[in-house]
């Protein structure tokens, strides 16, 4: 390197950047920022970007740019002619204009599940590769809020990057980085994979801007334009060169190898991109002509193979880069919880998504009828960094539950009809309009659903059923809300189901009235009496059904739970549990003893409610607590008011516990006869505002665990990290904020260990956690904040419900799970009942008048060899029929190296009996997101050199598979994908 | 008419307007507004509109787009390849880019003299056609603050221009025409003239944007872009055709026949034009679609054919557009005089420009050395409506005036050698470098000219060469500041002339060293004692010499002043003249006596000062006076200190009254023995400030004259228009703001009448005045003001001149003269001294060592035969050499129809004698702006239908020129020009 330094020749990468690459969708809807509506707010108009990037592209053939988002560009796309689509085409398959990142949006990486990264990836690739035949080189997650282990080494690695390059780590990380020069590194986010994962990863200096030293150039810009027209005033050119050369030097002062990138562009740029190409034309003209330094229009793969040529041995990085920081009390850990609504609403689409596009499978995918493609590309567009994090504007938030709504919508017709296919006996051949109507019931979590006010007082019956999207046989309890008290369940081959009636909660019932009255606009009807619980058992990737009625009042078999009201004192021996697991309270009311009968667990803890009050941002220090950053300014515990009693329903299949904590905080604890964990449910809002605070509500769960400043949480849902309180494992943290500065997403769980037993919570939807104390985890369940704070959203987190023009705060109604299992043990919980979450049963119903349904109808299916289960370990990610008529497949094993001392071991999936019924014509094997074969992505893909000893351990993969077996091997962590072509049956339905 | 309009088919002409159309270069400098720097000011680029708008062209034939400024246009057309010259060329020839108006700027019409509309104009039309072969047809004065009846008959009809738009007219008198449908009308803007100088003139509704509704559609603009993409929200075609329809509508019910224009665009827009054209597709195609209008893609043009078919009677307009009020409280008559100073420079260069073509035509244009051209763009640019008048931030005005700088300094040059190559016998043969080097004296207003520094002690003598660039002879009295006391000045024939030594007052002292130093950042050397004044007489067209040297002691010929210096009391019987024209002045200091024994007028006035306080805008009224707006709160008499002397400076050539009229008002009044003429030269400012008010400061002449409400002023330097007191002549007004309403722009002069007698008073530059009083006059000399008035330029009008960082109020020095003559005998005065103040006699200076200067210069000059003169009503305005050789002559004659009993007859010119020594070879008379046959364009333009009786009177025009004669004729006001070629003369040098 010697003689090259010397020179001090930097190669001056201008990659145009700028919103070409991305738009935050924070302020104006996706539609909005693509026509450029709504400028009040933002002058952002993506059509304009494309329409004048084109003939920019053309005037100069050094000219390049790069492209992000396929979300906008196709909506450009579909409305250009063959010629600019010819001419486009030709500027991509030349490489002026570079596709990268090529999802439909650029995801967030803490608030997102990686399934939804995959399906999201997956769609912008395939674009891609059907309409130009590229493969994204590149990652290019330039703006999210921290990065996630799970987006190196899944989203990078495994679909194939070479490079993945981004901005925002922890200004101290930061500083230290630039120090050592190490923004460069290469990042082993994976544990189980080891080095056959690593990425170069590539940190920006500052931000995704132009260098300091103004250069910028919309049409709006102040940065000085290059003057070189020495007929007219203000000839610059010299001081722009030495401006230029300058930053250019200090950039390289901190880089390894004489490469160094400049992003020239920002948000809302390229709004006419030829002022940007004069302006770079020009200062690449001149620097060159200077010499001091080498500049040329490149792209992130240019730069990549030059740094890759260099053959520099880099540092290592491991793990990921949350949380993120800007300043000392700018910790972005606000947006893991923030619009926790809309994060439910994205997880329960996604596990949806997952189920319907089996459905969709069994059924043959229509070119006509509902699809679920709507629901796939609104679940894509919301996991953009602006829209599942919660970091939009209201409208923007209400736009993307809209687009889910449509999307659940059709994907839901789809699913009735492709669940009466299956169901209906003799509807062998293409099935498109059967007779059964089935409905669904997305509000069934505020005790709303239509078709259970079924009268079963004129012999009709509710058939309930239930869709189980997993590859294992699963048990379950069904909760119900029905009108009557004599009730009687029985299951597909005609037996009575034990059930059990439990009093709904008149919290629930508020929140049902209010809520569909706002948002379906009707009247909820009714209100029903109570929730019917029985327990359901249904085969994998298939169904079952329960036939729901009404007996002799006499001869009721569902047991009405019974209720004590218990005060103060009196609780001092309650005890819940009618199984292996009970829990007793103490005299306050929380939890005091944990005990589980099959494991000799037995532990002491309490369950907690407290908020943080959102920094105002008033006074000197400006920053407030809002929709990305969280700033508490003191805590306040949620005294729970001892004048209210604690009311506990007991029954055969469940225990619950009801309690008001306050005003604004309702709380029911489940204990499940058959299941080994605690189940909360919590009914959190309006969060009153009147004292002027803004408040940020967390539950806490206090145990007397030793844990020594240490926690687990996921990445992205799926491998967990060590996390160690006010320490950073890869470099010194000063703290200043040790509540925010703590905070780390939860998408799957969180869980403590003390080297005995392992505390594992896990989660319904994205949500921030910690263990701020030892013994201590908190999960962040709520915020209402008054005050915006600074990073562009501009407008207060303060979530609404407005009725007959009266609003009042949002009411946030979720669960959370909680198990206690001997040290070693907890990760089978976490990772199988954490799939189940995921993946909950699907719920289809339908009436039956009198008792024919079975004669008619299927009332039990499964697709797979009715002796076949998949593993424990195994999930199936994906089962989709694509356009063409092939089939993506997607397994993924769910334990890390080391993890389970059983169930981290290699497994197996046989195809052979996953479609015991179909011939397998052709299968490839692919990268992640199906866009190239897997071994040609291997072959392909830079192995980059790192500093240090090598790395140890063995990785174990699944080996290739053999196409004669069709047995597909799984090593931990591994997800392999592929494209099956299922030879076409004669009988017409393919699967069944 | 009838069922067209009952068919409520409103054609609606998208002209694509907005800056493209003009720049308001008030806040950048017209470089910057080109590439877009200083972008922190204000976003906008020229080159951006130009670069953006091909490829929006080309991209739909239907669209269309018309360019006004040629100053922009031709710094973009200099830099662009020939492949987009040649596609630009075919846009314009095929009709889908339109270049209107054509001057290099879109004037001013208050402050700019019609010499400088004619030329600027001239300038721009000549590169259309020769670049493009088009000849502007379409006015196009959307901007300008107020519209003068010259710009409407001269640089309208003259030029050939079908028609004529714009915008600002009085708020009332819009009111009323919106009523009557009175925007559109006949405009006959020459009572010389009648109807051959008639011109269609469109007046806006409302400006010069977009119709109400929201339709602008920049990238950053917020009206709601047409979303016409049903898969994506917010479709929205349905509301956008209903808000642009019930636009049009609007309009046409305010407008005659079934065409609507609407102007799509405004200032700084089109930086990226095709977010324009893109939703004005949209919105004409479903428009259209609608069918209750029709809208079309337009040009001015194609709207004005249509108007023109429409074949209508419309109403007649006469006079002009001034004053202009855009609302009750905001007169735009402050700009009449807003920076002084720059006006001042404006119109010195106007002048020298003038007789610097002359000199370049005489010594043979080069292609190498010095030219006039610089200093024709730098004026050409100093014309618009942002530039002279004053109405521009600090920063560009000094933009302009560096401008002015460098054309002056090349035009200097270029007169230096041209005067030296007349000057040297032996030059006949091509003279590019003559050996005599002559200075020139820009600053000598304020005592500064170098060359006068001549040591005559040594022997060495000063050569003063004075040149007039008028057609008539001139006698004239000059000023050469000396420090010498011993001085002689002889003639070109050795004749010694008699010359006065008069004292220079401190206050011209003390304003050149300060501004020597600021300007020029040289310390000025000593101080020259004296003003040596000595009488000139000097040939048309042509040049004398006069010698300045010292004397012996005892023998000087000098004489010098006799000074008095006399307070308050004692002034009683003082009088000064030593000629026809005598003035007593009273106890107080101010005039009390005017008597000339030639015409035998007596009267009495005063001359006076005072100032108005500057509205500040404060409080709930938020008119501010401003750079634009002159808003008056409050006027305040000065009074003269009685108590400080007034000095009385007597000689045999001039007498002088010098008054310290308060700490920053100087005046001298000046009587020349030869002339019938009062010269007041004032010194004003700083205006202090440190009272918080803003200051206007006006010069009163106050006589007992009956005027009866009535006074004129000229239309930009050219007609003069009688101008009523708190009255319209077409329309009624409402009088809210009796001083500022009734200010007038005032050129060349203003006066008025009792029906005995006429007071006229003549101006250096472009100022603002009015009549108060009946018999009175007065004069806005200096505006210093503390508060913007809110009109674009956003920033207060407070000019200061620093040195030393150490900054204080500009001080304006100028003059204005006074005459009082026999009602009837005025014009004389005001037209022939008007001409020749406009054209002052150009001073250049050289030293002789001993007497050998005629040994080898010639020292005495006409181009003209010696015998020949222009008549008095005639003068020369333009005598300037192309590029091709060929020579564009330009007279006017001076008189309006019946304004003088004489002097408003049909004149001639003989061309032989004009150009004694030359054969012209083909001579073609062309429009005013010389861009087609005059012939041609009669034959061509269209004749529109007043309606009303038929015009009454017979209008004189010069009839055709007979080639072999070659005299032109001249009606009142005619302005005749030429194309001229020269046959090659043998000699070489062509002239002499």
């Amino acid at each position: 390197m010697g003689p090259v330094r010397l020179a001090l020749l930097a190669v001056v990468a201008l990659a145009a950047a700028g919103e070409a690459v991305y738009i935050p969708y924070n302020t104006s809807t996706v539609d909005q920022y693509y026509v450029g509506s709504n400028n009040s707010i933002q002058g952002a108009c993506v059509q304009n970007v494309l329409d004048s990037l084109i003939p920019a592209l053309l005037k100069d053939e050094n000219r390049k740019f790069i492209y992000v988002e396929q979300a906008f560009f196709q909506r450009w796309w579909r409305n250009q002619n063959d010629m600019i689509k010819d001419t486009v085409k030709g500027l991509i398959s030349s490489g002026r204009l570079e596709l990268i990142n090529g999802g439909m949006c650029m995801h967030d990486e803490a608030t997102v599940h990686y399934i939804d990264m995959i399906d999201q990836t997956t769609l912008g690739h395939k674009f891609i590769k059907e309409e130009f035949g590229q493969i994204p080189r590149i990652g290019w997650q330039i703006d999210p809020f921290g990065h996630s282990a799970v987006q190196a080494y899944l989203l990078g690695a495994e679909v194939g990057f070479d490079a993945f390059y981004f901005f925002r780590i922890d200004y101290q990380d930061r500083d230290t980085r630039k120090e050592t020069k190490e923004l460069e590194v290469v990042w082993r986010g994976s544990k189980s994979f080891g080095s056959s994962a690593d990425i170069f990863a590539g940190i920006f200096p500052k931000n995704y801007e132009p260098p300091p030293g103004d250069f910028y150039f919309e049409v709006d810009d102040d940065s000085p334009v290059v003057q070189d027209d020495p007929l007219l005033f203000d000839y610059n050119v010299e001081e722009r060169v030495n401006d230029f050369v300058a930053a250019a030097l200090a950039q390289a002062n901190i880089t390894r190898t004489n490469h160094i990138m400049f992003t020239m562009g920002t948000d809302f740029k390229y709004q006419y991109a030829e002022s940007w190409f004069r302006n770079m034309d020009k200062l690449i003209h001149y620097v060159n002509k200077d010499g001091r330094i080498n500049a040329l229009y490149s792209t992130p793969s240019i730069y990549t193979d030059a740094k890759y040529a260099a053959n520099e041995q880099w540092p290592l990085k491991t793990n990921d880069f949350f949380p993120y920081a800007d300043n000392p009390n700018a910790y972005w850990t606000g947006y893991f919880t923030s619009r926790p609504a809309l994060k439910r609403y994205v997880r329960m689409m996604s596990g949806y998504y997952l189920a319907a596009r089996q459905l969709e499978f069994f059924k043959g995918k229509s070119k006509s009828g509902p699809t679920t493609d709507y629901l796939g590309d609104a679940l894509a567009l919301a996991q953009h960094h602006d829209a599942v994090t919660g970091t939009e504007k209201q409208h923007v938030a209400n736009d993307y539950a809209k687009r889910l709504s449509i999307g659940y919508t059709r994907a839901q017709e789809l699913v009735s009809t492709s669940l009466a296919c299956l169901t209906e006996l003799g509807s062998k051949s293409h099935c498109s309009s059967p007779t059964t109507k089935f409905s669904q019931c997305l509000l069934l979590n505020i005790t709303y659903c239509p078709p259970s006010q079924t009268d079963f007082s004129k012999g009709k019956s509710l058939v309930v059923l239930v869709y189980n999207s997993l590859g294992w046989k699963r048990e379950d309890v069904l909760r119900v809300p029905v009108f009557s008290d004599s009730i009687v369940v029985h299951d597909s081959e005609g037996r009575e189901v034990e059930s059990q009636l439990l009093p709904i909660a008149s919290a629930s019932l508020n929140i049902r009235d209010k809520h569909v009255k706002a948002y379906l606009g009707t009247s909820p009807g009714a209100k029903p009496k109570f929730w019917l619980a029985f327990p359901v058992s249904v085969p994998p990737l298939g169904f079952n059904t329960y036939f729901v009625s009404s007996m002799k009042k006499s001869a009721s078999v569902s047991s009405k739970s019974t209720i004590y009201s218990s005060q103060g004192s009196e609780n001092s021996n309650l005890q819940v549990g009618q199984g292996n697991l009970k829990l007793q309270y103490n005299a306050a009311g929380a939890f005091s003893l944990y005990s589980d009968s099959r494991t000799l667990i037995e532990a002491n803890f309490e369950q907690k409610y407290k908020y943080y009050i959102g920094q105002d941002g008033n006074g000197s220090d400006p920053q407030a607590s809002g929709a990305y950053i969280f700033r508490p300014n003191g805590t306040v515990p949620i005294k729970t008011d001892s004048q209210v009693p604690l009311t506990v329903l007991r029954g055969p299949i469940v225990d619950e516990v009801h309690q008001q904590i306050n005003s604004w905080i309702y709380q029911i604890t489940r204990v499940y006869k058959g299941k080994d964990y605690v189940e909360t449910e919590f009914i959190v809002g309006p969060v009153p505002t009147d004292d002027g605070n803004g408040k940020e509500v967390a539950a806490e769960i206090v145990s007397n665990m030793a844990t020594n400043k240490t926690f687990y949480t996921d990445s992205s849902g799926r491998d967990f990290i060590k996390r160690i309180r006010d320490y950073r494992s890869e470099w010194k943290i000063e703290v200043h904020q040790p509540i925010a500065g703590n905070y780390y997403p939860v998408n799957l769980g969180i869980y403590v260990e003390d080297g005995n037993k392992e505390l594992s919570v896990l989660v319904d939807r994205s949500i921030g956690g910690s263990s701020i104390k030892d013994g201590q985890i908190e999960l962040m369940l709520h915020r209402r904040l008054l005050h915006d704070d600074g990073r562009g959203v501009a407008e207060a987190l303060n979530e609404t419900v407005c009725l007959d023009n009266q609003c009042e705060g949002l009411i946030i109604e979720g669960k959370y799970y909680l198990k206690i299992d001997p040290q070693g043990e907890g990760s089978r919980w976490r990772r199988t009942f954490g799939q189940e979450i995921y993946s909950p049963l699907l719920l289809a119903f339908s009436e039956q008048d009198g008792g024919n349904w079975a004669n008619s109808h299927i009332p039990k299916f499964s697709a797979m060899d009715p002796t076949y289960s998949l593993p424990d370990s195994v999930a199936l990610l994906t089962l989709q029929e694509l356009e063409d008529g092939s089939v993506l497949l997607r397994f993924a094993h769910l334990y890390e190296a080391g993890e389970h001392k059983d169930l981290s071991a290699l497994a197996s999936v046989d195809l052979k009996r996953v479609f015991p019924n179909k011939k397998i014509g052709k299968i490839i094997e692919t990268s992640l997101s199906a866009n190239q074969e897997r071994a040609a992505m291997e072959k392909k893909r830079l192995k980059w050199k790192v500093q240090g000893p090598p790395a140890d351990g063995k990785v174990v993969r699944g080996g290739p598979m053999d196409p004669s077996k069709l047995v597909i091997e799984l090593g931990p962590m591994e997800i392999r994908t592929f494209i099956v072509n299922f030879e076409r049956s004669i009988s017409g339905k393919q699967l069944l």
